[in-house]
């Protein structure tokens, strides 16, 4: 339902994933979900977790990708099983596409601002761009299998992780683990259904047994006293004193006030279970999400053209002809092919000269990239871990400007480690964006320092920031459509135009995820294809 | 507070789950948490992340160590460290004790029956003995930092996994997913105080603020409509279609029955929030649990004399005499030292020949040790990931004599997995291990195909279990205290006996966990050290 919101996952967004909560359903609404269903019958397919058969094969009929990152190279991949000629045009010097690392000499420029050299220390890296794989994205893990990259789990749902709010009523600005609201609140609400059932106020609404069967659960689910229904605390809620050798039972740490919890509203930060895109399990690739990419690269590098920027798209009755440039040289070069798959982003491409119709570029108008920012801070003691416990996960906040700060999954208990500082979207990416990297990188220290006082600052050695719709051939995060666009333009841009058909995450339900690149690359090769033998 | 409890974890046991816990809380009772507190000093010096400082050093003082696991490396590595000459008895041919991980070539021979010799592919191991660290356990994480053993995160929390009950009710033999019974479960819960409250049932109960902040809470928590506050569903229970490329938005799936749901009793699978050591994160060693026991023996392998089996202890004035033999050649051999520290499990201690005074011998009879059984299954397809998006997680199942079935956390989408094809305990685990290992493999594999119709015995390779009562030098699984004789038999054992300290997880109220190994070791040198100093 909302791209948005599952990249924001679960981790106490406050006011963030509210706000984008509220602009994913404007966007949305649930009337659409069926109202587009089956507009394409290829859409259930090519959810499936392998690629499309092509049966008959390609018949060495020839095709240009457009962009390297990793529809353009899942095509490529697929296509020449087919028996496709393909060829790869990308600008980067590097394929992958936004699916990026950044570890030592990566290089990252921003439009009308600083170029960035990472320069973390051997071993340490931020992935700047995706950085975790749900478990049901069967396509994207589907080609971790088939080209062998490591997986590890990704930590998306620490609740010893804390949370820090400034606008939290009585709690602002305390120090909180995520469990400790968690078992609270719903003690308190389960002790509260449970003395209203007890009492007789639930006698209306449900039957003799379904009462004596669901106190029998609230009892348990909230770890309330059988005898009074009270919740007075749980072990799961951390212990004051740690069970330990000897005669060291352990003490129960004492629960929040459930008046003082209600004010501070901090019962938002989680929710029954969580979206589905954003619950264990989720993964990551091993030394970096870049990992991906050279898999693939690994296999279909040898098409690709590097260092190349399209210029020019015309579409012909018989033939597609793309016009390139040579970066280094500036040489010009015009391809011809039988198709063209352009993944450029949107962003991008509706800036660039093409013989598309006039209602085609009019639709490509209907999306617009979400601004997107990131911050990679190596330190060199892994004190979340070492002096607070805290293996991974989210520190939820309301710090103005921030959005998510993430632990890293990786290198448990190692010398160093590199968090991600902020993730922050739409207006607040765009505002940290006008910094430069220094002052970025203060913002990010001067949150930090209040969750973790005389520790952040201390132990911080290095960073490296990323605004991406400052960066270009991206021009943005990842792709957003609204309600009106997704009925109209959508589905005008999903069939394509001539001989070029469009893929990317822009052309999926699961934008911003590797998922949705590759599936929708899947789609189109399969329409291409069809097409084809048609 | 319960031991036996923490090493269920959260994953749905359903009547083994509850048996245990009413078990556990006969034993413990509340009221001796305060009681027993800080009856030892030492207690919550000791549960800290890090070993005692010993002022003053060892001064050359001889200590015999009785026991090479975990308890015993640990006061080697310490006391060695401090300046004691330590030497250390094992009678198995290798270090670790219980923590031992079976691959290719590990044999394992139970009392009275079979000798197994592990045949699974290279690669492939089940942690047989301990298999999770949790996050809390600072000290177990103290040496995997100190000695360098790469950790990885272990899923114990994986809502994707299957459920699978024969006594549910309506819902009995049906194959859920977790977060369906907790989306469905938590949404009709929170949709039934909702309406409560917006009737007016609460408001002798909640203020109207109060009844504002909390039905915000509820909508938000069990994803109710904010208009009429029912709850339809949510894709955290996942999706009937995914979302996907093209005009693929997603299908939502159907919720359970409320009725059903309650008849069935799932509910019992999950709490608020789970046991504090059964959260995540839990971890585990890369490669196998026994990599730690490794790490220790790298460091004070030298000090072990290894198949050395302990025949008698006699505790004299100055000195502590113990004769032990050499299994090979049947040599005895004296050994004197200042202080003896014990670490055999009391289930053997208690059998041998001491001259510990009746009382203490006496004490020893307070504890029991769990009859617990294990199963490694190999698989030569992870079927699990690649055709089910399981990763990692236990099934939970009230299968006759089975327990636990849990996933592996490691080598993700490999070529072949290795599961944890049951692990019970008490009269379950006492029954099981009466059946030979081909049985117990039928056992485990007729469960499994409930499950897994038609891909569990096709994909298995390979087995090996172990029933821990029945393995010499451990006979069972961890050690369990009756709340009768923590309060009597547990303080008296503590203070030892002359000359001689015991240590282990059967000191500690961390039973079965290898922090409680640890912690008991790091709290009894600091005793003798104490002793020694006076």
């Amino acid at each position: 339902m909302s791209a948005f919101f599952d990249h924001l996952g679960q981790s106490g967004l406050g006011t963030t994933r509210r706000e984008f909560l509220v602009k994913a359903l404007a966007a949305g609404g649930s009337g659409l979900l069926l109202a587009t269903m089956n507009a394409w019958g290829a859409g259930i397919a090519s959810t499936a977790g392998a690629p499309p058969v092509l049966q008959g094969g390609g018949r060495g009929k020839k095709v240009v990708i457009l962009g390297a990152g990793l529809a353009g190279m899942t095509a490529a991949l697929e296509l020449g099983k087919a028996g496709y000629q393909c060829e790869v045009i990308e600008a980067r010097s590097y394929a992958g596409g936004r699916c990026q690392t950044a570890r030592r000499g990566f290089t990252l420029s921003e439009l009308g601002g600083e170029t960035q050299v990472c320069d973390f220390d051997e071993g340490q890296y931020i992935n700047h761009g995706p950085w975790r794989i749900p478990f049901c994205h069967r396509s994207t893990l589907h080609y971790a299998a088939e080209l062998g990259v490591p997986l590890e789990l990704y930590n998306n749902d620490n609740d010893a992780a804390y949370i820090y709010y400034e606008n939290a009523g009585p709690l602002s600005g305390k120090r909180l683990r995520r469990f400790e609201v968690k078992a609270d609140m719903r003690g308190n609400v389960d002790e509260l259904l449970a003395k209203s059932i007890r009492s007789g106020q639930m006698d209306q609404t449900l039957s003799a047994e379904d009462k004596t069967l669901l106190l029998e659960y609230l009892v348990n689910e909230g770890y309330l006293n059988r005898d009074d229904l009270t919740y007075r605390g749980t072990n799961g809620r951390g212990y004051k004193v740690y069970p330990g050798a000897g005669n060291q039972p352990g003490v129960e740490s004492d629960p929040l006030g459930f008046g003082d919890l209600l004010k501070s509203k901090l019962g938002r930060i989680y929710r029954s279970v969580n979206d589905i895109m954003s619950q264990s399990t989720m993964l990551q690739a091993v030394g970096g999400m870049d990992q991906i990419a050279k898999a693939f690269e690994r296999k279909v590098g040898h098409l690709i053209r590097y260092g190349t920027e399209v210029t020019q798209i015309r579409n012909g009755k018989d033939k597609v002809t793309v016009q390139c440039k040579d970066l280094k040289t500036g040489a010009l070069r015009t391809l011809e092919a039988d198709f063209c798959l352009c993944t450029i982003p949107l962003s991008v491409l509706k800036q660039m000269d093409t013989d598309f119709s006039a209602e085609f570029k009019q639709a490509m108008q209907g999306n617009a990239y979400m601004p997107t920012g990131k911050m990679g801070l190596q330190f060199n003691r892994r004190f979340w871990e070492l002096d607070h416990q805290i293996y991974g996960g989210h520190i939820g906040n309301d710090i103005k400007n921030i959005g998510i700060i993430s632990l890293p999954s990786t290198q448990w208990q190692g010398p160093k480690g590199t968090m991600l500082g902020y993730y922050n979207f739409g207006a607040t990416a765009a505002e940290v964006s006008a910094l430069s990297h220094k002052e970025r990188t203060e913002l990010a220290l001067a949150a930090g320092e209040k969750i973790f006082p005389g520790e952040y600052r201390k132990h911080f050695a290095k960073s490296f920031s990323v605004a991406w719709h400052r960066v270009q051939y991206s021009l943005g995060g990842f792709s957003t459509w609204s309600g009106e666009s997704r009925k109209t333009a959508f589905p005008r841009l999903l069939e394509g135009e001539g001989r070029t058909l469009l893929a990317g995450e822009h052309m999926s339900y699961l934008g911003g995820w590797m998922a949705g690149a590759i599936e929708s690359s899947w789609q189109q090769i399969e329409r291409m294809h069809a097409r084809n033998a048609a």
